[in-house]
């Protein structure tokens, strides 16, 4: 059997398609993000600084720069002096760290919750709590929204729980699902709260409403708005007034606090449940001590400081006024994510190839399976950290492809 | 519906059975490993040094005590220094560092393949390659030895393969699955070289020869090996002399090496297969760079220094050849784990709690799931930096324990 063939083939399948991944090789500058340095290919070993290119990202998940923020640096810095490198072990095995401890105080008291419980990654912590939940309630019924992440499709596939899909942001279809189905089984609403890819925002209350009357549970995954919305950067949720009307919120460290990581905020009772049953949290290495001090000191200061958040807003509404002034297509969001749609995966290629060779700009294109087919686009991230002037160089500069490649203007 | 009392009800059975887990809160002192400081219960969001106690740390998986290794740790703060913390995306989205291409030609080299994948996690990396693979094989049989690790079965069932369980270790068994399976399916054999809770070895080279003989991959989780065993710390295949009969060669970067992250090692088509088709691998946040810059710079260090590994196979000796001769129950290991059986979870925590309160030893019970029920243990990890009178202390602890409880002694 020739195994290597079938890979192959399987690549030559993606190729095929125009969106084959090549992975961008930069080196962010602490203290000048969003500017990196950019390894070209073949760089493959070479250490830092050899051969390297300035470039401005548009494209980081460290929505705030809060990953070169001082504070938490320092408390990186500290934690490595003071413990070392790795947790050397599973949360039960001898890797329970007093960081770990201090950090689930701090998120389960974020989000108003008894209880909070770290994963390696917000993509685990979804896995494994939903796939646990759905499997301990006997019958669960799972309503999932349409454009769940992965990791939520994931987890609620392992359960082995039935599953009703509603239409995305659809409170009728939700309710229509969630009427039809039997009252006396148990059931979860699993829905998020920013949606990544397009920006737009879930009406929180409103499903915890229907979720009351029908007698659900409720999942939200906040990983896009935790540090970036609420008075102490709870998230959504949080803004809104509604987190105790949630059942789990899922939050990450590895975007807006800028570190890595992933947990969930919820009741003592739920959150114990989920750490004696979930097998990806159960026989996992923990998070090392390091990357929880710096979350804890990412946490802590997005509590009490709201001027990252407002400037990251002011920043995003700039940036969503210049593109439309250009007659760029931004599609419309109600958030600080500003997606740009091309709707074809070889044209988005070509725009992020000129951006990133000719203007020294770096924007990685979406596409399948991120996006639906057909929608395949660029996501601009604006920070804080992003001047005016890089937002003009960047809209110039699109200008210029757009004309050149014949895309689509906004209507 | 009470969610709450479901909830609580999964929890009480855990408790009735006696394998309630409680984490050890602790702080390893960094320099003076396997000695840390102890958290009481109710110590929690307490600040570091506050209410502290000091302990023996018995049973961490930083083998060697890289996690604390001078070389790893400067490293870690140089990164830290150079791009901050975390790595700000997806492996495609912004968040490709420099430091994980360096890293992963360092792992490609260790095991002499062409190319490596970086995970978040070892769970997450068996879990996203065997259910990617097997997946993308039409027809694909695993074969799966009775005793592996939870995230490989995870990721065998979420593949939806058809699955055949071999006994442990049991060549004969593999021959007579595999000769019964029809000739024309695609293969592969998924295996540990050694097993964490018992500390056998896979006859890794025999294995290979059976599935040569019936046209099968080979998967080889070598996370309790890496960095321990060969000439370069590539592993039990490398102490072989078979690395490159396998084709997947799965790693961590969380216990020998002393930092966090999972890897494999390949062929370029299957590394660039899993890269571009797993879903544990596409959505979620990169490892953070500081993360890897530590592990490039243990995996190097281990690659040319094989002092550590030979301490660590004496030591491991030494505490074996002790506590057997204290009559105590260690069960035959071939490698540097070090079981004690005690066969009933309620007397495996009366043991952990009185060496932990009385005698200042750490040493976690290890129970149902992470072993069958009826075999629950003590597991013990001596490595470079226990002391012969460290040794003494826990095998004295140890028989005086033993007497009180009435334990079984070795035959």
């Amino acid at each position: 059997m020739d195994y290597e063939r079938i890979f192959s083939d399987a690549i030559s399948a993606v190729k095929a398609e125009g969106r084959y991944r090549v992975f961008a090789d930069i080196v962010r500058r602490r203290g000048e993000f969003p500017r990196a340095d950019r390894f070209g290919a073949g760089d493959d070993g070479r250490p830092l600084g050899d051969n390297a290119r300035p470039v401005t990202v548009w494209c980081s998940n460290d929505y705030l720069g809060m990953g070169q923020h001082e504070t938490v640096l320092r408390a990186m810095h500290e934690a490595l002096d003071h413990c070392g490198a790795g947790a050397g072990g599973t949360r039960n095995i001898a890797g329970t760290n007093h960081y770990h401890v201090m950090l689930e105080q701090e998120l389960a008291d974020l989000h108003g919750k008894e209880a909070a419980l770290l994963f390696t990654s917000g993509y685990i912590s979804n896995e494994a709590t939903l796939s646990t939940l759905a499997r301990l309630l006997p019958g669960c019924i799972v309503f999932s929204d349409q454009f769940n992440h992965a990791s939520m499709i994931q987890g609620v596939r392992q359960s082995g729980a039935e599953k009703h899909i509603f239409r995305h942001n659809d409170l009728e279809h939700l309710e229509d699902l969630l009427a039809a189905a039997d009252p006396a089984r148990p059931k979860l609403v699993a829905f998020e709260s920013v949606y990544s890819m397009d920006g737009d925002i879930a009406p929180i209350g409103a499903i915890c409403d229907l979720a009351q009357k029908y007698g659900a549970m409720t999942y939200l995954d906040e990983v896009h708005a935790v540090g970036l919305y609420g008075p102490r950067g709870g998230g959504i949720a949080d803004r809104d007034g509604v987190m105790h009307r949630l059942d789990v919120i899922e939050g990450t460290l590895g975007k807006a606090f800028g570190v890595m990581g992933g947990y969930i905020a919820a009741s003592q009772a739920l959150v114990d449940v989920v750490r004696s049953y979930a097998s990806g949290f159960i026989f996992t290495t923990a998070l090392a001590p390091v990357l929880a001090a710096g979350a804890l000191a990412s946490v802590r200061h997005l509590k009490n400081s709201g001027i990252e958040r407002q400037k990251h807003q002011k920043q995003a509404a700039l940036l969503k006024q210049k593109l439309a002034d250009a007659g760029l297509p931004v599609m419309p969001s109600e958030s600080h994510i500003v997606p740009l749609m091309v709707g074809d995966p070889v044209m988005t290629k070509h725009v992020t190839d000129y951006l990133l060779d000719e203007f020294a700009i770096y924007v990685q294109p979406i596409n399948y399976p991120t996006v639906p087919r057909g929608t395949e686009r660029l996501r601009l991230t604006p920070g804080p950290m992003h001047s005016e002037a890089m937002m003009d160089d960047l809209v110039s500069a699109l200008g210029i492809i757009w004309e050149r490649l014949k895309l689509r203007r906004a209507a």
